[in-house]
């Protein structure tokens, strides 16, 4: 199977959409830039969301959901906001079709044109905080802590597979505070929520820090983000958190009475993450071969697969598998046992190894014999033979000890390609190697937008742990206090 | 707070459209016909959904996800399909906005209309069978079992919160079969599934049977459906699985070969549930207090209040109170210790009844003393003091008993109000009375469209369990060989 996937190393951006293909996590639908998830990869989409919705509520977070359409009028209400998304907007002009009367078919009936047309949501801040003017009056409606998990449309010239698509789920938090700092904290505590989430995971470590004036979400006073490393040496902004100060509030009129009975504009932030990090996830850790899932996201994280002639070998080998799947799934580990009589067990090793499943048990007659098992690693792609006996916490350490592997990998190549970088001539010459570039940068939009102009690198983040060090812009020379991080994106 | 609430008696309508706003379930949003789902209302959809889910994965079917729009010309591959759908349908015709030349604010660009107009998914089966022509060629690609969670968007011109709205949230199952027996049999399935979970998880008895060909689904051959019957007498369509025969099969050219090498159409069904069951569980049980929530749905189980006056006995309250909360909680029982002190207990009181929540838990000094409590039940609004000791067992099985009760309610009501009807007089006087008219039906179009015509009255099913037995049609005195259900409805 893995002969139909083209190698990395002929043409990356070819094996990643062969594979999100291949592997059967999505394809593209007859919408332009529409995709259909299928149940492959729904299914790891799935696992992503029970997590990330557990840690929302144990952080306080409740789910509610607000409507699909959002009034053109609502959408102009913050400048900057209609400034950043009109030019990507599906527009919702009329509400009813008829019979076309010059033959088959049907036409938009021009009699049922709306009022005011409806945007397609590209996010939900105008409908939300047009809700929460009637949600907030007093210091005791606060905080609000509301998260949504919905559809939303961009309207993208280039789409690719889960990274870039016209329609895409995701989850949007939006939150109302009292003061300043409470919602500067919740920004932040987002922030690394999502960090945390992303390489306990996912098992992909990431750089969290702020998002220059440039590239910052249109509405935001600022924009943190985590930003990770593929293997390609692209970056990939895998999760925004926004810090709104009283943009939408103002925009919206949402004020509350405080303790001291005085009228104040309330503070608010939204932060999200999407089926961007599907592309993410198969980006950062799949091979030649197919996808490597960590274990803690696999939606089969074993498979059994028989070795056998006839069908009382058959019969013998199943009794055993039957039961190691069992204790297994007691131990809360997803096993599927492969008995198709009508594919090979090479075709199936092939199988499960572009589909990217973590530990395949292999059972032949002479593992019955001896009591023993053959174990074949996804990650390291290496074989062992192990007892029977005491299987079960064998295989649960095994998943443990691959998903850190997963992440050491993953942490060890991201290491490697920090650069730091002191001269433009340097600067150019990395660029095209891929990587992050950690360089000084004076502050200006000027030279941001000549760097990208020239060499395609945006800054990806201001690192919230950058050192104070003086040195002088890579690119004009004027001084500097702290590296910022560049590179090429997704 | 139940003094807000419009009474059943007064203004059945009105006690529906308060208590939905008032127990923070959902509100009318700035976008015609479309909702607000508010944490306390989604989070029953939540338990709705992840119940239906684990039901639908149980069966077999695993979830995928589909676009949000449809192209036109897809839309009108199905002649009845789309004529059942076309005159509700929110159409996107451009993809950009821009700046108002004339002024503020932006206008839709004239320059980016779409060649092709898409359609807001109003029902996902053209867009799904278009991508299942690539999944389907031999009978080992069958059956195809999948389910989608997602918004649809109906332009209704009367909208109620749940009951009928623009947008609303449900899933859809699309399946696929090699024989037209598999596909009936699953049609079948899960109209018994959907059954089984509006009673045993929504304490809701419904009558199980088929649609008369004026009232099934667009492009289906057959639809199946379960109806629940209102407090007020009114039917409420509460589920629906179709059998769609070959007709999206053939729509879209799907022809797999069987295992003779012949090619054949596949046959299909679907099937789905909506939001609109929010509206059910409210009307079906709720009373002049507020929400009654069936245990096994309600995102608070129960709930703790203390009684006392000053911190001393307030430290005490809780610590008892904590232990209490544990101990329910090891046994996944949900449970909420309001300790507020903005709020005196009669105030709380009133908002866990508005809210429905099962079971009420009242500490006072001197319960501490005695090691007793009391507690209310929510369904019978009775109270009584229980020991302290065993409170977990007494609670556990008081939750089960509540459920039961909540059912045997509804289960009663719904006897007494399904009615033999053999005379057109009684039929006229009863309709207006209200209840399932258990009565003859000729079987003919025009008959169920006059009976409508004259008395709002629609035939809600064909029960599957009814009785060969000759009679006559009680609008045309025409022989009829079963009685069918009659209501007005939702």
């Amino acid at each position: 199977m893995a002969d139909f996937l083209t190698k990395r190393s002929d043409n990356y951006s070819q094996w990643y959409n062969d594979l999100v293909i291949k592997a059967d996590l999505a394809e593209n639908s007859a919408v332009r830039g529409c995709m259909v998830i299928k149940p492959y990869g729904y299914a790891i989409w799935e696992k992503v969301q029970a997590k990330l919705d557990q840690l929302f509520k144990e952080t306080g977070h409740e789910n509610a959901y607000f409507p699909l359409f959002i009034p053109k009028s609502f959408f102009s209400k913050e400048a900057a906001h209609v400034e950043g998304f009109a030019k990507e907007c599906a527009v919702v002009t009329h509400y009813r079709l008829k019979k076309d009367p010059d033959g088959k078919g049907v036409v938009v009936d021009p009699d049922a044109k709306l009022e005011e047309e409806l945007i397609v949501r590209p996010t939900s801040e105008t409908i939300i905080w047009s809700t929460y003017k009637n949600w907030i009056q007093s210091y005791r409606d606060l905080p609000l802590l509301i998260n949504q998990w919905a559809n939303v449309v961009r309207w993208e010239m280039r789409t690719r597979l889960f990274l870039r698509t016209t329609e895409f789920l995701w989850q949007e938090g939006h939150t109302a505070h009292a003061t300043r700092k409470e919602a500067e904290e919740e920004t932040r505590m987002i922030t690394d929520l999502y960090a945390n989430f992303v390489q306990d995971y996912m098992g992909i470590p990431v750089l969290k820090g702020c998002k220059s004036d440039a590239e910052k979400f249109a509405g935001a006073i600022e924009t943190q983000a985590i930003e990770a490393l593929m293997q390609d040496g692209k970056a990939l902004q895998a999760g925004t958190s926004h810090f709104l100060g009283q943009n939408f509030a103002k925009a919206f009129d949402v004020q509350f009475t405080d303790k001291t009975g005085k009228l104040e504009h309330v503070w608010s932030t939204s932060w999200g993450v999407s089926t961007r990090l599907m592309g993410a996830l198969v980006m950062a850790h799949s091979d030649d071969h197919g996808l490597v899932i960590p274990p803690n996201l696999a939606p089969i994280q074993v498979v059994i697969v028989p070795i056998y002639k006839g069908d009382s070998q058959l019969d013998m080998i199943s009794e055993t598998a039957v039961e190691i799947k069992a204790g297994l799934e007691k131990r809360g580990i997803s096993v599927k046992y492969d008995n198709r009589d009508t594919r090979k067990p090479g075709f199936k090793f092939a199988e499960y190894e572009l589909k990217g499943v973590p530990l395949r048990i292999a059972i032949g007659p002479r593992d019955i014999e001896n009591g023993t098992l053959e174990i074949a690693r996804r990650d390291t792609l290496s074989k062992e033979t192990v007892q029977r006996s005491g299987i079960e916490e064998y295989i649960s350490a095994k998943l443990k000890e691959i998903q850190k592997n997963i992440f050491d990998r993953s942490l060890k190549f991201r290491d490697e390609n920090i650069f730091e970088i002191d001269t433009w001539d340097d600067f150019k010459e990395q660029i095209e190697k891929g990587g992050f570039l950690s360089a000084h940068w004076d502050g200006s939009r000027e030279t941001e937008d000549r760097i990208k102009q020239e060499t395609k690198a945006t800054i990806r983040v201001i690192p919230f742990d950058a050192k104070e060090e003086n040195g002088v812009c890579v690119y004009s020379g004027k001084p500097s206090s702290r590296r910022v991080i560049f590179a090429r994106a997704y």
